[in-house]
């Protein structure tokens, strides 16, 4: 008796989750007319503090990479982080970094939740409903950094970070070891700075893999740049990827 | 303040469920030499009670008008009835209608278990699990039934069969209203002859919407029968999809 499975039943069409979804919380520095631009000088307007530069033209070319849905925050990340929950401070900050936002000082209760309701809620929703509809094997959120902080240079060209679930984080820093980048975990930020929410809320309830990437914005200025970025990350991608399936695998044999 | 959730947010590709998989457990009168042919004459070898005949050419006909995943079974319903748990009779049936199934009479343990661990549980898992990846809006199963039946010709042309969830069984009967061809609920089978198995385990647990088809085999003899057959069922299952959608998107909007 030695049938094959195979040869039981024949399964024809893609049954294949995606690989991987891309969220972009920072990608815009739109500020709509129903909110204004917060008394914000041109400078803090494009500035880092208003949105993340670069980072929806790395997640687009990622994205095109996989094959991938991504979603993208469409307004400044001044007007609401939505890479915050509503109760945190820095939802809405009255600071970032050097630039004060006086548009977000002494806000009313009114104003702060037609902020979350209007921009926070409408993200969180669209967010869940394309996890539950794609179904990927990771999550990935794309973010950028100011390589000058509080006038300090910063080395680190591109941080991997995780909250508790470190597998795909840790397979991507085992491949990028030896990467001609500046490569580091946790770094410029970390969990301890409440950067992990979007990780928290959108991937670890489903046990998805994610990882957030912060990449220093000086390496997304020119298009042959964005596309190098994307091929370092895409490779370390994939090779996490195909590591964190590989030990699926080994533990289903077990 | 009138800003509109796609001005907060934007989702780019698809993120979109499939619409739908099907399943053809009957789909195959393949006797794999592990198990013999069980004795039987030609004619009951290619006959209704080996398999399901035509059901096969109308799924493939089906997954194509939909893009959509299938799972066939590949041997005959006669050495294991995949649309039937392990427990019952008719799962390894020792007649069926005029037939005599020598090879299944007085089958001991290790017998029936060898058909149930090699023919069952690999089609089950499979199906299971092309469920949980494809993630189906609906599921359907794909049969044909012979025109005549102990002698008695069968007036029914299309069977629309459901179990408890009769959602899209209603959906497609009223789209088939007024159709060229006999349709009824529940013909020439019903939940009472044991035959909704399949939608009772890969459907109902995860509330799939669902629905087992029954096509008069005369009906599917000649390709171009075929097609016009899928056609009209395509037809009422696109119906019956948008008008699930619709009822979701009312009560969504209460």
């Amino acid at each position: 008796m030695t049938l094959e499975d195979h040869e039981a039943v024949e399964v024809v069409g893609s049954v294949a989750p995606r690989d991987v979804m891309f969220v972009c919380e920072h990608a815009s520095n739109h500020f709509p007319d129903e909110f204004g631009d917060l008394g914000l000088s041109d400078d803090a307007k494009t500035s880092h503090v208003a949105w993340d530069p670069g980072a929806l033209a790395l997640t687009k070319e990622l994205a095109r990479r996989f094959e991938a849905t991504y979603v993208a925050g469409a307004v400044s990340r001044l007007l609401y982080d939505c890479n915050r929950p509503p109760e945190a401070e820095s939802a809405i900050p009255t600071r970032s970094e050097i630039f004060e936002i006086p548009g977000n000082e002494g806000l009313d209760t009114a104003a702060r939740t037609a902020r979350v309701e209007q921009i926070y809620k409408p993200f969180r929703a669209a967010t869940e409903q394309a996890m539950a509809m794609v179904h990927p094997k990771a999550l990935v959120t794309v973010h950028s950094f100011t390589p000058v902080f509080h006038g300090k240079p910063r080395a680190v060209e591109i941080g991997i970070l995780h909250d508790r679930d470190t597998r795909l984080a840790d397979a991507m820093l085992t491949a990028m070891k030896g990467a001609e980048f500046n490569v580091q975990r946790n770094e410029p930020y970390g969990p301890e700075h409440g950067v992990t929410h979007s990780l928290k809320t959108y991937a670890l309830p489903s046990k998805t893999p994610n990882v957030m990437l912060e990449v220093r914005n000086d390496l997304l200025r020119e298009p042959e740049a964005i596309a190098k970025m994307a091929d370092t990350i895409a490779d370390a991608l994939r090779a996490g990827l195909a590591s964190l399936a590989a030990e699926n695998a080994q533990r289903g044999a077990q």
